[in-house]
């Protein structure tokens, strides 16, 4: 804290300089009027649109994560919801609701974390919106692109006979969440580090909403609420059960031992868990490139795990 | 308070309820997947964004306005950013933070005042996100559709000659919220009303910006932050200066009978109020229809009024 600068808060500077520490931060042509205007890919491409909001202590905590992280991560979250439509991401806008007394750097470091997270996915902050609170609330809105004429991988959209498949860690983001109550962050033993990182920066490898849509999958979700009822709610609206395989889905050696440090059953974190935004669709063909297989599209309703009712079945919900 | 349902916190219900009654009140197809998917109007239109947050104490209180007027005023500022790009409101998204003792009847009242101004612009709630938090946060993010080639209407597009052209009041709501701090909601003087209307639920006639955009003009913005400010800003990204007319933004009746009572210039509401967002374009043709024109684009930098400095300059900013 040598440089004076970093002592300097949001209220301090005002909102010219919050925004921007935000720009300089998270640069793009498209930011700075009144509203960005996105040319489309192609004269066939629709637009697809999500909106995604972490509120501080509810959703993310600065004992645990940094501003980066939680920048980061809102992004994943909200780009999680196009890609579980198949689409692609074009961009983001961000409105922050940050109490005066925020430092300044935590707001730079914040957009630090959207403007790195939006090119690993090749695109930029488009706009926002920055005001006065007395809590820390980061919301975003991403807009994707949908190309070409097939349709978007809905929630009801299974088939009977379809296999289930997963990009993406399961039940990871919980144990860190679990590791990180109990231990705080720089205390969390070193080899179950993946896990906390999971929960703080989760790193989806991009585009794979897209390549599951264009080699035959009709439904998507993403795993933001838990596995079960996240299935259980795609299950209804298309009127299947699902069967998931409990081999495919069994506790590796991180969340074992992270199970045993915690006192926690780890089939909980993986059957419940959420927040891991881990892509899951239903698709007929062979699991597509970076997806496995983690269950199957029946006949019936509600989810099961080899045919029975899951050990674990509520996941996340506010209030 | 004879119906016990209207008794019910947002708690006391939980999130899928308040999704529930949220849809409820403001039902769209396009609503209830992980994201919504937007056919584009035209081959060549270009899709516009832009996102405006409503923090509950510092936007807005319910001590002088009903959550179906906040509702309706998220929906308003926010499709004012899209006109002001001379395009065309499609739909929104709605992401709500909510303490958990709020109304369930309060959350549904707010989504009723979103509906009815998203069907004022033939549009609708798109989607949304429900969570709790210790402070009541409207965060909205409208898309807009900008059809055919032509530019959009930027801040960087004012020209020398152009004429300065405004729709809807300037000063009002500025006024109003005066009225509602001094009186309170139910002792502002009747014949007043108006300008307490312009604050809690501005209506400006949808469609201003299409037509500004269609009949010539280059660039607007809308008085948000306040005249003087928000022209400020558009004359320097346009390297030009704004000369305002006096006789054209002469106060008013009801402006002149608020400033006496509250004991204030209403040049200052006129000039720097702001949270009018009304629809200030520069055009080289006529002032379009619902247009009046107020000042016109000349060489040099920054606003006058009748060549002189503003006797007030300052507009609102946050921190």
């Amino acid at each position: 804290m040598a440089d004076p600068q970093s002592a300097l808060t949001v209220g301090d500077v005002g909102e010219h300089a919050v925004i921007q520490a935000i720009i300089e931060a998270a640069p793009s042509v498209l930011n700075g009027d009144d509203a960005a205007v996105l040319t489309h890919a192609s004269p066939n491409s629709r637009s697809v649109v999500a909106t995604d909001m972490l509120v501080s202590n509810r959703h993310f905590s600065f004992d645990y994560s940094t501003p980066f992280e939680v920048g980061y991560k809102a992004i994943t979250v909200n780009f999680a919801d196009i890609e579980a439509m198949g689409a692609r991401p074009v961009g983001a806008v961000l409105a922050l609701a940050l109490p005066p007394d925020t430092p300044l750097d935590t707001v730079r470091e914040l957009a630090q974390g959207v403007d790195k997270r939006c090119r690993e996915y090749t695109t930029e902050l488009l706009g926002g919106d920055v005001t006065a609170s007395d809590q820390l609330v980061v919301s975003i809105t991403a807009v994707g692109s949908l190309g070409g004429n097939r349709d978007a991988l809905r929630l009801d959209r299974a088939r009977v006979g379809q296999r289930v498949v997963a990009h993406g860690a399961i039940g990871y983001s919980a144990a860190g969440f679990a590791l990180l109550e109990k231990f705080g962050r720089k205390r969390v033993p070193q080899e179950l580090d993946e896990l906390v990182r999971a929960h703080c920066q989760p790193a989806l490898t991009p585009g794979r909403g897209v390549v599951a849509r264009a080699t035959g999958a009709t439904a998507a979700t993403d795993n933001s609420d838990g596995l079960v009822p996240d299935l259980d709610l795609l299950a209804r609206r298309s009127h299947v059960g699902i069967n998931l395989d409990a081999d495919a889905l069994q506790p590796d050696d991180l969340l074992q031992r992270a199970g045993e440090l915690c006192g926690v059953d780890p089939w909980e974190w993986v059957l419940t868990g959420g927040e891991d935004h881990t892509l899951i669709a239903t698709t007929a063909s062979e699991a597509p490139s970076k997806f496995r297989t983690i269950g199957e599209v029946i006949r019936g309703e509600g989810v099961t795990v080899d045919g029975q009712a899951p050990e674990y079945q509520k996941g996340w919900v506010s209030f």
